[in-house]
């Protein structure tokens, strides 16, 4: 496949390609550059119109069949919100709920540029059946939480996901391992799944000092920080994707930092459930790898990395009224390069070259919203959209060609959406 | 025309139907309901298809032209995003480059929902130009500024302006004027401009308390606020559109809530300026009239009223700490009946209603980010973007179909914006 006439972000070493050739073969990039080689099988050639070609986006965060809790509770407190109306919805959500929810979740992120992403639920064999049917690249957690000997039955069953679906779809789907946060899970839990792990190779994922009361109802119970408590017990390092971390000590920084473990900020979810704003300049500058999440379409509503990028860089500006910290390229990094980190896939993805997977998206050409071009890297970080994506490869598939989904049949899968709502008794 | 299979969002006392017509006669909505009344003339049928239909949003403060400089300067330092970049290249804009700056920005605005702006800026008469040949609703005001008796000049051509333009169209354009701020017009300047606007009976727009040195500047050399000294020189009342209002005291809320004054919140640009985050939920509790402007493109750098109005919640909450602040409709009220407020124009646009005009915006049916809907409010402020509009209406007249513009040719816009950019020679 060739894609030509392209304005290339290679997101490697911030080299950009005025127009150019990106050159794939099965599921690997194998030529990007300004010439076309000779030779090249020309079957299948892309015009991108002199449109922005860029890695695609990695969404480090999220838990995707809450897409269909999308809008059914806004505007409420937290605590109202999860147990008022969230728990008791989840309750209801069923393994049909779970695939067709993920189905829509992941059919957004393909609509707004979104290439690969991490996910963590409790039920999660259907979230890994659709990102599979979808083509999307997913590392899917299975969320491990209690106080009790319960953690274990969920750690066996993780276990079993892990062997039946690790590197299915060639590689597209990974197994990773979450736990909820350290007020849902004892010392023995966090200890136990930290193991396990690191003796499987997996990713761990874990929810961290997202309100300011994880933080101090940690510091009261254990007389540590969450950060501190998860590093104590094994659960930190640099295959650990930590959501959300808005309540940092300077020592809970050190240790994110050391450890090299991957923040992933959520800063939609975090403004609109009060939760607060995350230091993400002062984290860059301490050297932590951030990553950036969506949250879950119950807490966002939308699942638009576009929009969080841009959000994550303005907020950072505003905060630290400091217009020059975390200028584009830093926020282009934790949407691209921090995000390939956090689903330990940083050797395959989120670069345009030769060797890297074909994790491409292609920005249209002609919405006003893209011109001038001064930068492309500014243009994409502060001016585009989830609407300017057009074209989306993942592992060097087409998976939306021209806006049009080739791996998902969007009018049944609304249709079953619509339907699982009302079956399963969900309304406002 | 009529336009059916609506889910359409009233914004008359919270008013949702599910299912339902829209009929326009001329620039008039004349018929809004469940039912299609017998005798109507179904010559143009749009097919809403279940999508929303709703009032066009309505972007309170922007700077038309500066679309030409979208990504020209970022990251830097306000002073020196404004001395060492801005203003240069300001000075090169002549009036081929304002026309087609404006066109850019005019075409941007209706592909994202906008179906009516406010506009500032130094030379309009093109920018007026612009907006007649687009068919957007448009509130042009021209900037006057000035310590000395320069400003005598600058009215005077306002004045005319004012006498050629206003009402063109059949009422799709207004001329306001416009004051600068404090820190750039003297007294003298203030009062003479407000007793124009009062005079003529037009809008009058001005930039307040942006950044915390224009209001601490203001305290030293006035021993007043921003806020105060406009209101002492007449500036202040319920046609005046004050934009950005960041640093507020208290009795500044009391004294805009009291002159019935719009406030124009800008949430993008104040952060990404590093400006600060205004206290908007305050405002509303204040009884202040509220709404979002996206500021130029040089500071935003887009012009979309969907990522505004859903930022503007966000912060709100965020920083209150209160998620059940500012809530969705809060947005939608400040991003439409606010706008429509803040352009004096709401007896005329902003809701969808017989007797208003039909300025109504659909969006499409199909994207997963909008499903399911629990509530379309919710579902319009917290997950809709700039790319689920699909039809713009304007005065009754269709602006956009199903994504293609009819009034402006974008291939052309685009290739001159590019060449007018080469032709003053502005480039990084």
């Amino acid at each position: 496949m060739v894609i030509k006439n392209a304005y290339i972000i290679t997101m490697d070493d911030q080299e950009v390609i005025h127009s150019g050739y990106v050159v794939t073969e099965g599921r690997k990039i194998t030529y990007v550059g300004e010439e076309l080689p000779v030779g090249i099988d020309t079957t299948k050639v892309i015009d991108a119109r002199g449109g922005i070609v860029m890695p695609g986006l990695i969404n480090a965060h999220t838990h995707s069949p809450m897409s269909l809790l999308r809008g059914y509770a806004d505007d409420l407190p937290l605590h109202s919100w999860l147990f008022d109306k969230i728990f008791p919805a989840e309750n209801k959500l069923d393994s049909d709920a779970v695939y067709f929810g993920s189905v829509l979740s992941i059919a957004e992120m393909i609509k707004s540029g979104t290439t690969a992403f991490s996910d963590m639920y409790f039920t999660t064999e259907n979230a890994i059946k659709a990102a599979m049917d979808s083509g999307i690249k997913a590392n899917i957690a299975p969320c491990i939480t209690g106080f009790d000997s319960e953690y274990i039955v969920q750690l066996e069953k993780a276990k079993e996901l892990f062997k039946t679906y690790n590197n299915e779809k060639d590689g597209n789907i990974k197994i990773d391992y979450a736990l909820h946060s350290v007020y849902s899970c004892s010392t023995e839990t966090l200890r136990a799944v930290a193991q396990a792990a690191k003796h499987d190779g997996t990713g761990l994922s874990v929810h961290v000092s997202e309100t300011e009361k994880e933080n101090s109802d940690c510091l009261n119970n254990y007389g540590i920080s969450p950060v501190k408590l998860l590093f104590n017990t094994g659960v930190l390092g640099k295959a650990t994707n930590a959501a959300h971390c808005v309540y940092l000590s300077d020592e809970d920084m050190e240790i994110l930092a050391r450890s090299e473990t991957v923040v992933a900020t959520n800063p939609t979810s975090n403004l609109k459930l009060a939760s607060g704003i995350a230091e993400t300049a002062k984290m860059l500058e301490n050297g932590i790898s951030l990553a950036i999440g969506t949250d879950g379409a119950a807490s966002n509503n939308s699942l638009d990395m576009f929009a969080e990028m841009k959000l994550c860089a303005l907020l950072a500006k505003g905060t630290k009224k400091d217009a020059s910290c975390f200028a584009a390229y830093d926020a282009l990094e934790a949407a691209i390069s921090g995000g390939a980190l956090a689903l330990s896939r940083q050797n395959e993805t989120g670069k345009i070259k030769e060797g890297f997977d074909a994790d491409i998206i292609i920005l249209d050409a002609d919405s006003p919203n893209l011109c001038p071009v001064y930068s492309p890297i500014s243009t994409v970080v502060y001016s585009a959209n989830a609407g300017n994506v057009e074209t989306s490869i993942i592992g060097g598939e087409i998976i939306m060609e021209n806006r049009e989904f080739l791996t998902i049949d969007m009018e049944k899968i609304k249709r079953e959406a619509k339907k699982t709502i009302e079956r399963i008794g969900i309304s406002q």
